[in-house]
């Protein structure tokens, strides 16, 4: 297979993975888990923050010190009013972190609210991380890749919703 | 006609079209379409990525790789708080890339809560991407073009509202 | 009388208007009137984008491109809280064109929920857009031209409310 | 005494003072004369401006003319959901002028909200302007200077809530 | 044990400690303190500011000035919606700050409304700075160190959540 990473193409692919202990799911190993799966040479570095206002900064460090082709960051928020605070200052700096350096960051984020069960929560996480994690192997791999299931409605965590016909 | 692009005249335009699985409408190929029709030889590159925070990294990417003339992005949003809280930060995002690029990017954002009716929004995500496909190449042809309808009321998505009287 | 624009003096003002087809009251004319009247040997570049997050990229490219001494850039905001939220995300916009430039750029905003009443949304914004257009012009004549008035409790749009004795 | 202002020691502190019209209490002039109490020698430049969301680029425009050693910014807040958006773009642009110059830059805000006995928010205005006026000259003498006080609960516009025993 | 922090090895860590007089807990000291007993050689320099708004400029500040490996920041949060207004953009300011330093920096923030029990805030304030202190000294031991603890559900201030099993 042809390869465009971003858009030139790369012998093999180096991926980084940021989380946090803030987590209650392992988010981390299973990106891990589901990049090898897909991209077996792939070369993955790992690194865990406290909470998702450390991801930017760490993001920006780890792109610098190993010049990753790409990042998935999985961060995990709380239910107050704060907490979304929180995410909107966090969004904002992984965004900037993307533009400044140039590299996809793809971001799972799972809000401590969207299920009360938590079991259903673990599902969600995992879900989530695993189709973000594909996401960011198939952007990597030609950033046309996904415009095949553009506006159909493709959901991470949940079942996908599917296009309005 | 002369052509003023930006502000410099070109001779083809190029523009990028970036879009989102998350959609539940295919935006991207509406825009397309419409600029082809106003366009006849424009350059087209498009992209996909998931969701509305991977497109403002995706737009940098972009016009650093291939020097687009102009972009036009199409994003879908929630109805939740924190759908809201990350349609800022995309703003956020989006407008640093104009501001750091010299390059207009026009945003075509559906949110999921504009209407219950799932062929209301389908028509309002038709419309908006259309008449904003039209208002970058409008704009890349002359930043003064749309002087003649300031303060005129126009809305995508929805029909003119009209100037107050 | 000695001018002092920004801080060097400059022996022609070239100001910027940037107004948005989205408005429903034509503020960009009735700035360059104003601006005419103050400063009738001006030289004014004007420009129209759909709505205000296109203004922060247009003032950045018109500034590079023109190298205005100052803008005044008069925005519509809608009454729904997305509207809002666009407000804030263009607030950081133009306040960064501002920074990143160092060019004066005066934000003439009218929110459509200021009245239920479109004639006095009408004056609101004219007498807005009005008194901003001298403002920006003192600016650029002298920065320390308003400091008679600090604390005055002047507004725009509105009668002012004087300061508190 | 030794002076630190901010690392490296300075002969003669230029301090910068910006305020705005929209405010209803003279707190520049409350800053200036409580700078020139504490430091006689200090050189003083004070620029008015219209609004908030105007300060941040005019503290850079100043920072950039002068070379001020730092500035205080005064701010006056109206009472709607709209003023506190631009409160928010206003706190975001003042912090990134601080990064970006490397300069203190104390900001005083007054929020119209905190009382609605306008004497109690004069006074409120006041002693808020000249507490941080005092920061400010404290900061710039030596960034170690405010520790002794150290979570001690100081708060500026109100008494001290001092430190939870 | 070897050494890395950020990325490359450093034979003394340097950290900042900057927090403020707004605080109601004495934060920043229990980090020093904390600091000491990891790394008993470790190089502390310590600002104080007045509230929250003023720590991300005095962060890029003391970054440029000592070349800390690092920064721990210490804020206090009130209980008004304006309070948490400026947690935004401070939350975004140290974002900023990481990004364009390539420094980690801790933010320690409470929140004045975590509790009513004015003994609890105090205990909530000094474990989180404890915690975090430990956050930042293993992270500049090793950016891999946390790993072990990723998704585990860690809480500075409060007890362990723990994984979701």
């Amino acid at each position: 297979m042809k390869r465009i990473r971003g858009v030139s193409p790369v012998a093999r692919m180096k991926i980084g993975v940021i989380d946090t202990t803030f987590a209650r799911v392992d988010m981390g190993s299973v990106a891990v888990e589901e990049i090898k799966k897909l991209e077996p040479t792939a070369e993955i570095i790992r690194w865990t923050v406290p909470g998702i206002k450390d991801i930017p900064g760490a993001a920006k460090r780890m792109i610098d010190a190993h010049g990753c082709d790409g990042l998935i960051v999985l961060g995990w928020v709380g239910r107050e009013f704060v907490d979304k605070l929180s995410y909107v200052a966090y969004s904002v700096g992984i965004m900037l972190v993307g533009i400044f350096t140039g590299k996809p960051i793809i971001d799972v984020t799972v809000h401590e609210d969207e299920s009360d069960d938590p079991k259903k929560l673990r599902e969600i996480a995992i879900d989530r991380a695993r189709k973000h994690a594909r996401n960011l192997v198939y952007i990597l791999r030609d950033p046309k890749y996904l415009t095949k299931w553009a506006g159909k409605g493709l959901r991470q965590g949940y079942p996908d919703v599917g296009p309005i016909k």
